[in-house]
This record gives C-alpha cells, structure tokens and sequence, in this order.
C-alpha cells in the first residue's frame, strides 16, 4: 500500500515513521506548503516531495495521510475523496461544523475507507477500558469522567487560530466520551482563564469543565486545565453498575525513591508524542487493515462530526450559561 | 468536661467511644426516643439514661453531643444555646435552610463552642491535602474535584426524609469544597435516577454531577452515586497552578495478589465507619480543644449553613436546568 | 475474665489498652519492678497495683500477660502455670534456648492457655497473606522473602541486652517464616555492622541476610536493617507454583503531590505501635477466644521455641561461616 | 557506520530493528549457520547475507553486531578482534571462564571498542537507580536485591546445553549487582528443583537464592524462579544509608478494574524483548556513541567476565554447600 503524506511538521513525521513501520505500507510521496520542510522529510524517507495535485493524479499511490493544518483538511479530503484515495486525516476534519457537515456527505460517496485521526481511541489503556467496559465487565455504564491536562498553555499565536479550548483540545475528549459513551442529548459547559491572561484576552479558556447529559441519565464530565506543573494527565473512570474502570497514567519509569523526606516516584509520561506512540502505531495498523483487510473504520467522519458538535454545543452553553441539546447544534441553530 | 449524647443509634455509639477514648471527657448521660437504646447504651458505660429536660437542667454537664434524627438537631441546638451547654452537633443542622438561618442567629449569641460534624474534615487524607495546600505546595488553586460514592442505596423509606441526595449524601462534599476552596458564586446540578427506580419514584436522584463556579474563576466538580459495587469511594483531587494533590482511597489491607489471571488488590473500606474511625477521633479531640483549650471551632454552624445553602442551591438547579446563584437561595428567593 | 499485667512500660501499655477494649477482658491489676510505673498505670484505670506473688496467689485472676523485661519472662511463665493461669507473654519465651525448652515443657503440663505474643500473625496484611497461601490461592510454596527494617537503630546500651539481632529483631521474621512456611532444615546468616560502629563493638550486627533451606527445596529470604531512612518496612513476598502474594507497608494517608518536581507519597506507618496496633488488638481478642472459648492458642510455646531455635542457627552461622541445621541447635550441640 | 549481524534468530532480528532505528548505522549484512534464516533476515532488510570470513575480510564494515550462539561468541569476538572491527557480542562470553578470560586478554589488545549486551544495564528503570545512587540520593550503599522470574521454564533441550541457570539466568543479575555495587568478595548460592522435575533430572536448579557478600560488609541478594505464573518479573530494590530506591516491573497497561470481587491490574510486560526493547535501543545507541563518538564502552569484556566468575562461584558453592571467594574461582582454583 503506497502512501503520501500532506504535511511534514511534527505530527506527520511521527505518522511517517509509522507507516515506516507497518510492512504493508510504504511512504512514497510528501507535500508541505513550506517545501523546505517536504524536502528534509522526504530526502529521510529516500522519496520524492510532490505537489498535492501530483500527489492525486498518482494512480499508484493507494492512500493520502492528512496531517497538514486544520484549515487544509476538509479541501484535501475532497480532493483526496474526488481521486479515489485511502483517506486518513488528523482531527479536527475542520473547525466549522456546517463544513464538517458538507464533508461528511461527500466522504459518504466515497469507495474508500475515510478514517479520522482520533489517536486516544487505540492507546491500549483506553482500549483497554473501552473492551473492558463493550464485555459487560462493570456492567452499565453510569458515570464517566475524562480529565485531560496539557503540561503548558500553548503560544497564544496558536491559541489565536485553534477555535478555541473546546475544538482544539477538549475535541479529543468528546470523542472519548462518544467512543465510550455514545453521543449525548445535551452539554452544559463551564470555563475560565486561570492559567495564562493572554489566554482570556484572545477571547478563550484555558480551564474547563464540560457535562455531557445522556438522555437515559448518564452522565460523562471532562476536565481539561492547558497547563499541569507535572506534566502531561491523560486519565479516563467510568463507574459502572457493577464496578468500575480506571486508566491511569503512563509514567516515565517505575523508580521508586523512599527517604527521610517521603516516597517519590516519576511523574507521567511527557508529552503526547512519547505518550501515544504506541497508539500512534496501532491507529495506523488499524488504517491499513481497513484499507487492505477490509476491516471497519474505527474512526470515521462521522466521529469527527459528532466531536465537532459537541464542541460546538460547548462554545453555545459556555456562551449562553445554559444547557445546550446537540440537535440544537447539529440542526444549525 | 462531661458530656451528654443525644441519639443512642449507630452514629451515637461511634461518638460515645470517642468520648470515652480521650481521657479528657467523659460520658454522663444519654438520651434517646426509643428508652430501650438509651438503656442498653447507658448500661454498656455504666452511667444513667436521662431524659433532654433533665440534661439541660443538669449544671454539671458540660456538653452535649447531637448524634439524634436529623429533625431534632435543630431544636436541640437552640435548647443546649439557652442552657449554655457547648455543642457538637451531627449534620445537617436541618433540612431547611431557613430552619438553619434561625439557628445560626442563636448560636451566635453563645459563649460557648458550638461545632458540626463534618467529620470528613478531619480524615487524614483529606486533612493533609489541605494542609499541603494552604502551605501553598501546588500554588493557586484552580479545580477541585469530589468523588464520593456509597456502597449501596439506602432503604427507600429512608430515602424519602433524608431531604434528597443533595441535601443528605452530598452535603459532605459540598462541605469539603467549602472547606478548601470557600463558598462559591453559583451552583449547576444535574441528576438521574440510575440505581433504583423506586428513589426514582420518591422523587430523588441517585445519581448525581454538580459544579460549584467560583467568582474568580475556580470550578469544583462533585460526584455522587448511592452504590459503588467495589465499595465506599471516597477520593479527593485538586489541580493547582503548580501541581496536584490526591487524597485517594484508603483500602482494607495491603495484599498484592499476581496470578495467570492478573494483578489484584483490596477493596476501599467499608463504609463510613471503618473508613472514618480515625477522623471521628481527630474530631472528638478537636472539639474539647476548643472546649477546654479555647482553640476555634473548626466546622462551625455557619459551615453547616453553607453546605446547606449549596444544596439547596442544586435542588433548584436540578429542577430549572440552571445555574443558581448562591446569593439567590441565601436570600430566600 | 480477669486479667493481671505485668510490665507497664510501652508495651505494657499497649496491650492494657487493648484488654479494655475487649468487652470480654477486664484489667484488674498490674505489676512492675518500678513501683512509679505499676502505680501510675493502675491509676489510669483505676485498678491497683500488685506483687507478683500477691497476683498469682488471687484465685479471682483468671489470666497474666507478661510485658515486663525478657529476662523474667521464663519465670512468670513457669509461676503462672504454676498458678493455674492462662498466660499471654510478649516473645521471646528467653535468650537461652535451653532455658525455653523447659519452659516448653512445663507450659506442656498446663490445662490452661500459653500463648506468645508473635503480634505480627495478626497483622490483618501478614494474615491476608496465610489466608490466600493456605486456601491455595497461589499453589505450591516455593520461595518466601520477609523484609523487616527499623527507622532507627536501638541505643547501643540496649543491643548489649538484647540477645543480639538475631534474637531480638529477626525472631520476628523468622516467626513469620515458621508461621507461612513451617520449619525450615537449615539456616544459612550473613551480617555486617554498617549502621552504628558502636553495635559492632558490641559484638552484634546491625545489617543481615538469613537462608532458611528447606527440606523439600523451599528457600525463605530475610532481610534486616536497624536503619532505614524513610521508616519502619515491614513487607512479606511469596512466591507460588500459581503466583505471588505480596504484603506491601502501610502507609500514613493516601495523598499523592504531583509538581514539577516528581510525584510523592507518604512514608510507611512509623513505628511497630502505630503499624501493628490492629495487630495487638486482634491478637489479644484470639487469646480471649482460646481462654473463654476454647479455641486453639494461634501462637505457641512451641512457636516461640521454634523461633529462638532459628535464631541460635543463624548466630551459630554467621559465626562459623556455614550451613548450619536445625537439628544441630535443637540438639544443644 | 556499517553493521554486519551474526546470528538472525529471535535476538539478531531485535538488534537488527535497533541497527536500522538509529540513523548513525546502518545493517548492511548478515550471516548464519541456518543460510535460509540469513537470508529471510537479509530479505528483510534490503540486504545481503554473507559469510562470516566475507564479513571480517570487507574492509567497508565497520562494526559487527555477534548473536549467534553462545558457543561461537569467544570465537568471533577473537576473529572480530583480529579484523579491527568494532564489537558487540551478547553475553554471555562463553561458558567457561578460563575461556573468557582469554578473550579478555585478546580484546584487551584491540584498538575498537568491545562491548557486552548486558541489555538490562540501558533499562531505563534500573538505569534510573543507578543514576541516584551515583548522584548520592539515598547515602551509602548497604543491601541490594534483584528479583527475577521467567514466565515459564524454557525446554529442557535448552537447560542441557545453558551452562545451568547461574550462567544462564542468573548471569544478568550478577551483572546487574556488579553495575550497581562492583565485585563482591564471596558468594554463597541456594538451589532447588521446584518447577520442572526434568530440570532437576538434568543436574540443573529452577529455583534460586545467591547471597553475594561484599568486602565492607554490603550485602546482595538475588532470587531466580524459572516460573512466575504471573509473568515477567524484574525487579530491584536497593537500601542505602540516606533511603531505598526500588525498580518496580512495568506493566502491561494502566487499566484498574474494582468489582464486588476485588481490585484488579494488568501484569508485567511480557517477556524480555517487551520488558526491554526500550533497552535493546538506549544499549545499541551507546554502543554507537562509543564507536563513534569515542565515549566509554559501558558494559566491557571485563563485565562479561566478572558475571561469569559470579556464576562460576555460585557452582562451586551450590556444590560444596559453603561460600566461595571470587579470587578462588578467578585463580582458576
């Protein structure tokens, strides 16, 4: 299965080693707007940068992997859906939903598997809970709670263009709560800037806390913070009828260190790159079987959807001081 | 300094013990509507069963202790105030909320101690996270999150005067985030009924999310359920600008089992009374401090009016579907 | 059942508290070579301080329990049977094993209870461990490690009575292995003074590994230290045809601090009282069971011998550089 | 710098990963006893297999890589030697200690670097102790104990030609104590046959106890089970003056299940190239550090022969039932 890359940053490097790794792909092509970046990326791999319309007019190449800038997602996915190509795409598939919408049907026309790039869903501790929890383990499921903190608030440059905490960053929790939970009937979100002005001049929160309502009582709360002193909290509970599952936290090594002062250990896992590199490695196994295999998506645009939604909701709740219904949103109200 | 207990129930046995374990005070009398406890516990520590008037009346009493029904706290209160007896009092101070104004006001006007149970503050665990961040380890507090889970649902005759799960269950963590991080702007319930359909049908919910908004920007999130299959769930954590503290569970012994079939370890322990022993003991101690060392009260009746007031504040909340205003229900409104 | 107590010093103290807290067993008088001691004890409970031959000659005293100094616990063993008492004495029976082979023999004569008081059987962690080992939970026994640290080594005036770290600390340990394991054939000691020079001038070692061999291939570790920085460790480790069971510390809360710094916890429970005070009260509930109840003494005569007998091996051991069997010592060789 | 691998089985394919994971060296043969294993590797990786004499005659190889089996290492390193290359052989050196001494003499002679695979050295938990130990974290050193279980015993076809679990099995916990606490003055070995009756058969041992007993009284200990129900278990735990420092095992996932039956965890990774593939990597990049960036070899010949005179040691005292001084067996008594 041949592949190329759109986008050479951070994050498509890490996707380019992992295709890399699998034996049944091969990375043949990379594009970047900034074509320093695509030659240094490419000239590692031993392959060729290319344009993005090069790139489609390859019938060789099976596969396009996304990870270029959010505001590129929802052209190269149609594009890519337009070329007949594998898709694989980074969230968010845009920051609009009403985009996202018009995505969704047109990646619904296509042949090809169309997977979004929702990486915590194969971190085998969440999989772990989700297989767990599908096999009746706890029985019903009552209450979730995701915590997700981020070791330091990113540049507000970034902040600036990121749509904000919801759609930036707690997008990966609603999607936890979604591929746990399923989707909610409303959302009721609370926010504040405690960690950085900045933050709160350019108009966003950087501390939040969001309850998804399930029309049959559940009930799912995240708790996100931009900044955690000890670093990188990626956590999920969920109380169950009959029990409860916890992930905890990836740590850095298993050194323990009693003295006079107390017990120390190491603190968790820095940061998302060294955190989810197994689950990065796993999603795109998981991309390969459904392309070669024929397997099911495990993250499809419709998941993106639904993660965007309840973004959006957020934004409206958060704005409004009101619970806000998802058909609300997803009607474009 | 010789005490009295009113209520020879459960509750009342544990703080007889305590009594009697701090060679400071000493038990003198009990009182109970049903003569035939009042009797046997009375008998188990060689002294005299006596009725409320006589108690008062008794000028060699020094305290009295309110382990009764909840509906008698109040006037036994008011009653200890008029015959200068110094009090400790369980929680609630009553259901109603303007019932504990009234008692506030007349607590007020004694020269002596007067205390409530919120036993939770005395807990190690809970205590040291305290400590540790009013000594400013972790910085400025931003969130605050309760879990509180109990064993299994109350019998539903109980549940129906137990004045509902908010002004009942959590009551102590509305308490506990009062006791780390002050009173709070407004409140936002949300509740379901996911245990037992007949607290359902009485009214209650079973099942509970509620978030305290502070003014300055601090959330605290509370978690409730009537049953944890595992057990008493009863944990603690708070994100600061400069870290985290958990008080996590305490658990029945410290065995380490490792089979073909996994790793497994004890449960939390069992229930309040095993897994607050300690704190009732702290807490008796603290009390004759201030009794008879003129230390300050540390959970006083305007606590109990607090913890009340958020409750009332997220009966309202859960049934409009709003946030509430903590001013609005200490108004009366 | 009435009870005597000889020895009011700490320990003494300790197990005083515990006969009053059982409602079966009542104090009703002490004795001590320092009369300030004997007096000022029996003043806290109101109870009267006697002469040893006073105690053993009032037939109303239905048991003793010897906490006085090691050196006279043979003796008061032999008077109480003598006496027709039921008897509970701290460990061990005596420094010579000789002199306890006697007094095996003798206890033997006694229709009434003899118990040693090996504390750590009770330990609900230690006994968690004997529970799941004897139903099978794990198979076969194959190794065995005990790890038993002090926080701080004794004053070197008291090393000089002790008996030496074999028969004052580690009979502890080899107790626990007797208690799990049974007897083993051979013990194999290594020591070294790396604490305090001032033990080794003494002739005693402060740090030491001991083999215990068994004779169907089972080996048992134990590891001693009179220091360690962080506190009082005390841990059990069995490995099994099935799997392993584990008896971790104690600790002192459950809080957990998370900065930029690492992640600490709380040190062990610091000292043998505070870790082992379940322990002593549930140990004297088991002898109030075998007097009153007729059920089988948990800690035996025989078990202190076979204890004492361990560690007259391992000092024979260490000073000759071999192997030594128990047999050999039990012999008298 | 380009690699030549001996050896394409289980190990010679990890090694072969970590060749191609670093960008500074590069896998560009590969050779066999079993042709068809050589080239399946070869195939793999784009390259060629060639002849052992092949490799050491092309003068464009710069390294190789030995791990092949045990019985051919002294024989290549020597060849290894002679063609200047730099080497990395697996431990162990051989079986026979005189044999291993002599290639410490030849490669004493060589003017590249020699490195053994003690792989457990790059762990980066063990590594953790051992960088806070040299730091002074926790004081002087005083005991040292390593746990280490096999999941399950291998074939006895295996243990016939393993040179007995010392050399085998426990040769990487020699290692290990001599990388934290340097040569011991004597070892006293413990050993049964409590797994595998045919290991027994086989003259070998599956269980074991080695005290390792140092000069200034410092004491180590080593536990060895050919069988841990429960999987991998690779522990250290070392008490120092100032503290203890433990290496806990890693486990498979972070997930915690608590149920009515309990609290429930994953396992430790299985098995070695799980536990320590991170290892496999960190090692490999220092052995290319060393050759090209001139830094210290960090586990020599030397190492890999002080384990073996531990093992050796650890023979002759499970035979003669007494200590055996390491000067005893490095004379080639």
């Amino acid at each position: 299965m041949k592949v190329a890359l759109f986008g050479a940053g951070r994050i498509g490097k890490v996707h380019a080693a992992s295709i890399g790794a699998d034996p049944r792909s091969q990375l043949v092509a990379v594009a970047d707007v900034v074509p320093e970046a695509a030659e240094s990326l490419a000239k590692a791999h031993g392959i060729a940068a290319m344009a993005p319309a090069e790139i489609f007019a390859d019938a060789s190449i099976d596969a396009v992997l996304i990870a270029s800038s959010t505001n590129t997602h929802a052209d190269l996915i149609e594009q890519g859906v337009a070329a007949n190509k594998a898709i694989f795409c980074e969230k968010p598939i845009d920051l609009s939903l009403d985009r996202a919408l018009r995505v969704r049907e047109i990646a619904a026309g296509s042949t090809k598997p169309v997977m979004l790039g929702f990486n915590r869903r194969f971190d085998p501790n969440f999989a772990g809970i989700k297989m767990a929890f599908d096999a009746g383990e706890i029985g019903k499921g009552e209450m979730l709670a995701v915590t997700s903190y981020d070791p330091a608030p990113p540049p507000v440059a970034y902040v600036k263009v990121s749509g904000g905490l919801y759609r930036d960053m707690m997008i990966h929790d609603f999607d936890m709560c979604a591929f746990l939970f399923g989707m909610p009937e409303s959302v009721m979100a609370h926010g504040s800037c405690l960690v950085d002005p900045a933050i709160g001049a350019a108009g966003d929160v950087d501390t939040a806390v969001v309850v998804l309502i399930y029309a049959d009582g559940r009930l799912a709360t995240i708790r996100n913070s931009r900044r955690a002193a000890f670093g990188y909290d990626q956590r999920v509970e969920l109380l169950g009828s009959e029990g409860m599952l916890e992930a905890r936290n990836e740590i850095e090594n298993t050194v323990v260190k009693s003295t006079a002062a107390g017990v120390s250990s190491a603190k968790p896992m820095f940061f998302f790159l060294e955190r989810y590199m197994r689950a990065y490695q796993i999603e795109w196994a998981a991309f390969v079987d459904a392309v070669t295999g024929g397997k099911p998506v495990p993250a499809t645009v419709e998941d993106g959807v639904n993660a965007l939604a309840l973004a959006e909701a957020a934004n409206r709740s958060l704005k409004e001081g009101r619970p806000v219904a998802v058909a609300e949103v997803m009607a474009g109200g």
